[in-house]
């Protein structure tokens, strides 16, 4: 009977590598949409376990959960690589108001920025000074800024078709707000949220002192777009509206924490590696369906989508689930790190942290000689609507790893809904789609499948490569 | 003064005309995402009118809305087009339960499927038999579906990456299955609903009975997936459970409603007509924000959008909100009809009308040197992430006016949620996105644009075309 199973298991094998490659991704796909694991594993995350900040219960049992899945998978090995996180916590929920006059408020929506101080405990009450930039900081200058709180209330670009484009060209207000903002000795921070929408949800994400000495660090959080259009306009009308704010976390000593890890190992090649991977941790308001719990459970379902598929890959693929990219990037850190003091060669790696939303193409970080071998790939992906391949970023975790000939990749779902949620409690599982998701998964499997088969000059078997 | 307004109107009239084809589809997507006005229009249309079924108040309602909203962008016609249409009412809310011996139920959701005639004023119960084709039911035959319920339980493929062809391949249990459970003497049609998902919400839509005579129409209702998956199982393991169902639904006279048009009428070729369209109508347990409200506010877009964007059309261009797609197509076939009568010369037709999710592309209804002359303006449309242009269907509403020489297109936007909602009570507002909604809009804009600039081989001005 066992006879029986190899001898089944090997013809099986010979059928995947008589295949075309047209037909392997058709049975990835095939498996995904039919047959995936990501959502349900996602269901898992999200609604039995939540939210993930690094250090919190949430991301020590994501830890857990995800290594025990791992473990069913049947892979070749799945291991906890150590890792000391960062512990912030938010504390109870924050309060704010706008007071027009002695008792005359409205109530505004918001939250702490990942790493801010609190308040004093009674909060915090002060004139609100309103800039667009950091220039515009600059210019009102201490005389008009000192005892005041900074309002930065650059919007969203809305016309820039890549929201994350529109996200760069806003964030610094959020990462940078308090370090400018204490030059001109401003007493706290509100930033109007990263969210292209008008809604009544603060985004928080992290911010820095840099090296701001304690006394001089001042709180900073995040207002709703609804709410930061209302301050703008009450302003407007009369500027020495004051502005209340309460907010109740702080920073605690650093945690032990874990990167999750599992591989197949490679049949010919074993000391290539090529990762796939997302980040566990999550910010604390939502549950982090989109950011990244999709990532991580797509990156998952990449090993386990080759399994089922008859693939038996000839490099080493790994999948990192990555802790800490949302306040401290330890995890991606602390792999590159080991990674080179073994001497591994990381010939490819692949994350997929920009939401669970139907896959539109890949972002590639090498060089052109790579990159036109990626582009001779591009035709097999055309019939799963996957047009997009174009040089540019890869993903945070995956960015220590980048060397002069390895490929760095990112999965390039469609963001136009990305930033909807992003940071903010709506960011939930009912927000990700089932197919949207799995179209991500075997999309990345694609890939992954062509890397290890063909390679990339000038890596290990040139003379394997076919345009 | 009207003279410096005249002066300045001139001067921005030539500034777009030298601008680049690149500079002016700049104009138009920014303009859209930054002042559009399709998601106001839908969130009135929805929010404030609600589902707009053929007949309905609603749709009485929408018409003048949007007659009204027509009127005020400065159009040179806005008009109303006469058409007859069904009127089908579905009464009080239907019932349904599965019951596996008498007194012990289980209650399922179902809805009547538009057209079907009512139960008995008592309901119907009866046994069930399951199949999944018509072959299956003819294989079947007499013998064993007499006096029973046919439940048509061919779930949509998920394997297709394309979720339109999933409901091709589907949508005959829906449309044909009363006339075929007929045949052999069936006494009602259950339908699992067309839909990806599964969820407890049963999906509508028009089903037909030839021309059955009355006595021998059977009324027909739709299942959610959840409950088919139910019905299934517990058929699986007792085929004697017996199935209850109560709607109250009635086809009534035919009434008057409307077509409701606008138009810039062209400055060199008045007598060219290019159409942009969606329907008006939409069925009745949501608000129909996908299906069709969505098309109906961004083909009202285009118009004003031109018009912003400060292009000044050589053809005229028809902006046509059609009545009675979903139970008719008394709208689209009355327009082809009163187009011809007039011997109006339609060189081109969009519709939108597969929800209002980020456009991927358009599919052409043309003959090849038309698309090849298409293709060569997708360069355009690569900035904006618009990469799918393919030869295929245009939309059901403007396929009457096909000729052998003219262009018929459909905006194609991402199909993975579509079924989610697609004739559901679900398909509402919220399930907008409002980037996506005013994407679309600008893409069919930029189309237009080209179209009318360049026109097509061998329309008028063929010495004006450059590839």
């Amino acid at each position: 009977m066992k006879q029986l199973t190899y001898i089944i298991f090997i013809l099986f094998t010979l059928n995947i590598y008589s295949q075309t490659d047209e037909e392997v991704i058709k049975t990835i796909y095939t498996q995904s949409l039919t047959n995936g694991k990501s959502y349900d594993w996602l269901n898992h995350l999200s609604n039995q376990i939540g939210s993930r900040l690094s250090g919190s219960l949430g991301a020590e049992k994501a830890v857990a959960y995800t290594k025990e899945e791992l473990e069913k998978l049947g892979l070749d090995k799945v291991w906890l690589q150590p890792v000391m996180v960062p512990r912030w916590v938010r504390g109870a929920k924050e309060f704010a108001f706008i007071e027009t006059k002695p008792g005359k408020t409205t109530n505004v929506n918001i939250c702490a920025l990942g790493g801010s101080i609190a308040t004093p405990a009674l909060g915090l009450k002060a004139n609100v000074v309103e800039v667009k930039s950091f220039e515009e900081l600059e210019q009102l200058g201490k005389e008009k800024v000192e005892g005041k709180i900074v309002f930065y209330n650059r919007p969203m670009q809305a016309d820039l078709i890549h929201t994350f484009e529109a996200y760069g060209g806003c964030v610094n207000q959020r990462y940078q707000g308090a370090v400018e903002a204490a030059k001109y000795g401003a007493v706290g921070v509100i930033v109007r949220s990263m969210n292209l929408r008008l809604d009544d949800l603060p985004h928080t994400g992290s911010m820095t002192y840099d090296d701001l000495p304690v006394e001089r660090r001042i709180p900073s959080a995040a207002i709703s777009t609804n709410d930061a259009e209302l301050l703008s306009t009450m302003l407007a009308l009369d500027d020495s509206v004051k502005f209340y704010f309460k907010q109740n976390c702080k920073q605690l000593a650093d945690v032990q924490s874990y990167n999750v890890i599992g591989q197949i190992t490679g049949s010919e090649y074993p000391n290539e590696y090529m990762v796939v991977g997302g980040h566990l941790d999550s910010w604390d308001l939502g549950d982090g369906s989109h950011d990244d719990g999709a990532g991580v459970v797509q990156s998952m379902d990449v090993l386990r989508l080759l399994k089922e598929s008859g693939i038996k890959p000839k490099r080493s693929i790994r999948v990192v689930l990555f802790m800490n990219e949302e306040n401290g990037l330890r995890g991606g850190n602390k792999y590159a790190e080991v990674a080179k003091q073994k001497g591994e060669n990381h010939v490819f790696a692949l994350e997929s942290d920009s939401g669970g939303f139907t896959p539109r193409g890949f972002s590639f970080d090498c060089s052109d000689a790579a990159f036109s071998q990626v582009l001779s790939w591009q035709a097999l992906f055309k019939p799963y609507l996957i047009h997009y391949f174009e040089k540019g970023g890869s993903g945070a975790d995956v960015g220590p790893l980048k060397t002069d000939t390895n490929v760095l990749a990112g999965l390039r779902p469609d963001s136009q809904r990305y930033f909807d949620y992003h940071h903010a409690s709506n960011d939930t599982f009912d927000a990700v789609n089932k197919r949207e998701l799995e179209l991500g998964a075997a999309t990345m499997t694609a890939l992954v499948y062509l890397f290890d088969k063909y390679g990339i000059n000038p890596i290990s078997n040139p003379e394997k490569i076919k345009n």
